[in-house]
C-alpha cells in the first residue's frame, strides 16, 4: 500500500532520495486546474489545505479511466492520487507526482460551483464562506491565523503562563467597555405577549446575563492566585459598527500577571509580538510571500521591521508636545485630556518614531477605573503598542491594586461596589501590584496579512445584520 | 539586584550550585503558613502558584520588621523575599530560602479572610472561585486544566490540524443537540411592555440567535477545504440539569479530517487521549501525586492503564449481546436500538474488557442525521470511547458525504435542507469521506483529576440560577 502524504509534505520531498527507490505514495485532495497536453496526457494542480502551492501531477493517457474521468476533471473535484514522486522539469516546483491511478471521489459540476477560475470579490466569497477557504487567499490567511494562534500559546506556556477559561456568559459588565448582548431562555415571543414586568426568576441563570466583553477581571482573580494567567477566547460587542475593522464576534488574548508593573508590562508585550509575528514569517513563508505580492506590497518588511527594531517609548504628555508641534494638520483636534485618533497614532508611530512605539501614562479621565492611578493622580499606568500601519495593536495597564484608591475610583464613575465585590477582595485579601493587556486575534491577522476588510480573517464573521452559517 | 525566579523555580535549584556562588534571589508570592521557632526565628511556607508546593523560607529575628511585620503574617498576605537558596534539612523538600529582607506588600486580616488554615467544603469554595485557586486542590486542578488545554493544541498542532474558531453566535441549531440560549440585543422590558410580536428588524443579526452547541457543522466546512482542523472553544446548553456532571457553559474541542474513515478516526481519538493523558502524567506529576492521595486513590494508575492498553474495539450489536448474556442485573433494560446507559458502558469497559473501549456502528435510529449510513441500512458509522471510572469520553462519527443519502436522512428526520444549503453543498462540491469527534474538556479534567463535581474544575462555573463573578 502507498504512504499518504499532504501536498505539502510531496511538495517538499527529496525528489532525487525517492526516485532511488521509487517509493509509491499517495496524495488526496482537490483539483484546482486540469491542462491537458498535446502528448496525450494531462496535468493536474492538486491542493489539499496543507500548503498554498498546489501539487502537479502527470497523469498519462494510458489510466484505465483517462478519458472517462480524468479528461473531466475540473475545479473542486475530489482525488486520490497514487504514483511516484519525481524531480520536475517545470519551474517553480521541486517536485511532480507521476500517476499510476486517479481515483475521483466527488465532482463539482462547473455549471453550479461557484469557485471557477474567474476572480471573486472578497465580498462575494463572504457569500459563499464555507467555501471560500478553498481560495488562495483565504486558505492562506487561515493557515496564518492558526500560527498566530499556536504562538500565543506557545509563548505563554513557555513564560510560565496558565491558560484559563474565563466565563462567555456573565452577570457583570466588566468596565461598561460596550454594548453588550443579552442571553436569555426566556420565550421572546411569549415575553412579548405577557405585557411585562419581566420575570428573570423564569429564566436560566434567575438574572439578566450578557456576552462577556473581557475576561480581564476574571483572569486578574487567577493571577493573584496562579501568579501568570492568560484567556484566549471569544469576546462580543453589540455595537452596530459596519466597518472593515469591526466584528460583534471576535478572539482575544488578556495576559494578566501577578508582581508585573508596567515596565515588565511592556517588555511582555514587546516579546510577545515580535515572538508571534516571526513565527508567522517562518513558519508560514508561503502564504506570507503571497500577502506580500498579492494583498500589500511589503508587508513582509513591516512585519520585519516590528521584529528587529526595539520599541521606542513616549508618554502621552510627551506624544501630545509632539502632536502639537510637528506641523502636520489633523482632523481631531490635539488637546491633553481628549483620546489620541487613529491618525494621531499612525503619525507618531509611522512618521516620528518610525517603527513600533508605546505610548504611557494617560489622562486618567479617559481610561477604565482598574487602571493604576500615578503619583501626579492626573495619569494611569496604562500602554498602548502602536505599529506602523496600523496604529493602536495592544491596549493594556498596570491595575490599581490599592484598596481606597481603587474603591474612590469605581465612586467617581458612579461603579456599584456591592457588584464589584470579589474584584474588590483582591484588594483586600493579600494584594499585589500586577498588569495585563489585550491583543485582538483578528486585529493582529489583519495586520499581518494585509487583508483590508476584518471580515476576511475570521471564517464566519458576525456582523449586524449576519449571522449566517 | 536579585533574580526573581519562581517558587517552583526556586525549589527546582540545585542548591549546592547556588550556594556556592550564594547567588541572591528574589521570590514574590504568598504566605500559606507561618511558623515561629524558639530559636527566634520563623518558617514562612511561600506559594506564587507556579508550583502545588510551597517553598520554605527561613526569616531571621534579625530582620528589621521581624517584630513588627514578619511575625504578623497570616494566609494570604503577599510578600516579596529577597535571600539565598540552600539546601534544606527538612524532610521532603531540596531547598530552603534564608531571608534577608522579607517586603510586606499586602496583608490578609485573618478575621476576614476566608481562606484559613480550617478545611472547607468543595461547596463552600465554589462561594469564593475568586480566591478558590489559592488553595491546593483547586490550584492543581487549574494547573492540569492549562496543562491539557496545552497538549490538545500541541496533539493537533504537530498532526497537521489547522485551528478553527467556529461561531458562538449562530443562526443554525446544528443536531437540534440541545436546548440553546438566545441571543439578543432587544431590550426585554419594553419587549415585555410591547404586545409582540417580536420584530425581529429591530434585533442585532435581523433574526433569532443562538448560543453554539456545537461547531462540528461548520468544522466541516473547514476539513474539506483546510483537510485537518479542530475546534476549541465554549459551547452551551440550556438544560436545565443540576448534576455534578453538567455545565451550561463547557469547552469543547472537535477535530475534523478529510479522508479519514471510521478507523483512522479511532486510531486519532486513541492516540489523542493517549498522548493528554501521558503529558498530564509527565507534566503535573505533583499535582497528580496530590490528586492520587487526596482526591481518588488509584487514580494515576488508572490513567497510567488507559495510556498502556491498547483500546479495543466492539459494535453496539456485539455490545448488547455481552450485556444480554452477562448475567449482571442493570437498572436499564438492555435492548438493541436504544442507547445504553453509563451502567452499561462501565461494565463493558471496567468488567468485560478492563480497559478503554470503542463502540462502533450504533443503530442509526438513535444518531444524528450526519452520521454516515452503513451498507446494511440500519446502523451508522459512529464510535463512543469508552474509559473506565467514567464511561463515554469522547464521542464521534465518520460523516456522512453522498449527496442523496444525506437528504434522505435529512427528510427523514424532518430537518428543513433550507437551513443546511451550506452543509449540503460540502457533497455536492467535490465531497470527501471525512470524520470527526468531540471531547468535553471539563469531562477530560474531571476524569483525570478525580474530582467528584464538574463545578470544581472549571474557573467560574454557570448552572440553572447561577451566573455568579
Amino acid at each position: 500500500m502507498s504512504e499518504w502524504i499532504s501536498v505539502k509534505q510531496a511538495r517538499l520531498a527529496n525528489s532525487t532520495e525517492r526516485s532511488g527507490a521509487a517509493a509509491s505514495v499517495e496524495v488526496r485532495g482537490w483539483v484546482r486546474t486540469r491542462r491537458d497536453s498535446k502528448g496525450g496526457f494531462s496535468f493536474l494542480e492538486i491542493n489539499d489545505g496543507s500548503s498554498l502551492g498546489n501539487l502537479q501531477v502527470v497523469a498519462p493517457g494510458e489510466l484505465d479511466n483517462y478519458a472517462s474521468e480524468v479528461q473531466k476533471l475540473t475545479a473542486g473535484c475530489s482525488v486520490v492520487i497514487t504514483g511516484t514522486l519525481q524531480e520536475s522539469p517545470a519551474k517553480g516546483q521541486a517536485t511532480e507526482l507521476h500517476a499510476d491511478a486517479v481515483r475521483v471521489l466527488g465532482w463539482a459540476d462547473p455549471e453550479t460551483y461557484p469557485l471557477q477560475k474567474k476572480r471573486h470579490s472578497f465580498e462575494k466569497l463572504r457569500e459563499w464562506a464555507h467555501l471560500r477557504t478553498r481560495t488562495n487567499t483565504l486558505g492562506a490567511v487561515m493557515r496564518v491565523r492558526d500560527q498566530i494562534s499556536q504562538s500565543i500559546h506557545q509563548f505563554f506556556h513557555q513564560h510560565g503562563f496558565f491558560y484559563v477559561h474565563t466565563p462567555i456568559v456573565t452577570a457583570s459588565d466588566c468596565e461598561g467597555a460596550g454594548e453588550m448582548f443579552r442571553v436569555t431562555t426566556l420565550d421572546l415571543e411569549r415575553l412579548a405577549k405577557s405585557g411585562g414586568p419581566v420575570d428573570y426568576s423564569q429564566d436560566f441563570f434567575d438574572k439578566p446575563t450578557f456576552l462577556t466583553v473581557s475576561g480581564q477581571l476574571e483572569a486578574e482573580t487567577y493571577a493573584t492566585s496562579l501568579g501568570r494567567v492568560y484567556t484566549f477566547g471569544p469576546t462580543f460587542r453589540a455595537e452596530n459598527s459596519n466597518t472593515s475593522r469591526h466584528l460583534a464576534e471576535f478572539w482575544m488574548v488578556e495576559p494578566e500577571a501577578a508582581f508585573f508593573d508596567l515596565a515588565d508590562n511592556m517588555k511582555l508585550a514587546e516579546d510577545f509580538l515580535k515572538r508571534v509575528f516571526s513565527d508567522v514569517l517562518q513558519k508560514c513563508g508561503e502564504d506570507m510571500e503571497f500577502f506580500d505580492q498579492r494583498i500589500e506590497k511589503g508587508k513582509i518588511a513591516q512585519v520585519e521591521s516590528v521584529i528587529e527594531k526595539p520599541f521606542q517609548h513616549m508618554t502621552y504628555t510627551r506624544a501630545i508636545e509632539v502632536l502639537e508641534s510637528c506641523g502636520e494638520s489633523f482632523d481631531f483636534p490635539i488637546r491633553w485630556g481628549s483620546d489620541l485618533q487613529a491618525e494621531h497614532e499612525r503619525y507618531l508611530t509611522e512618521t516620528h518614531v518610525g517603527g513600533p512605539l508605546i505610548l504611557t501614562d494617560y489622562p486618567a479621565s479617559i481610561k477604565p477605573f482598574y487602571m493604576r492611578l500615578s503619583d501626579d493622580q492626573k495619569t494611569v499606568a496604562a500602554m498602548d503598542v502602536l505599529v506602523p500601519g496600523v496604529g493602536e495593536i495592544i491596549g493594556g495597564s498596570q491595575r490599581e491594586e490599592r484598596l481606597e484608591v481603587l474603591q474612590t475610583r469605581m465612586a467617581a464613575q458612579s461603579l456599584d461596589p456591592q457588584e464589584y465585590w470579589w474584584y474588590i477582595d483582591l484588594r483586600r485579601f493579600g494584594t499585589v501590584p500586577h498588569s495585563g493587556f489585550g491583543l485582538g486575534l483578528e486585529r493582529a491577522v489583519q495586520y499581518v496579512t494585509g487583508m483590508a476588510n476584518i471580515r476576511d480573517v475570521v471564517p464566519f464573521p458576525r456582523t449586524p445584520g449576519s449571522a449566517e452559517f
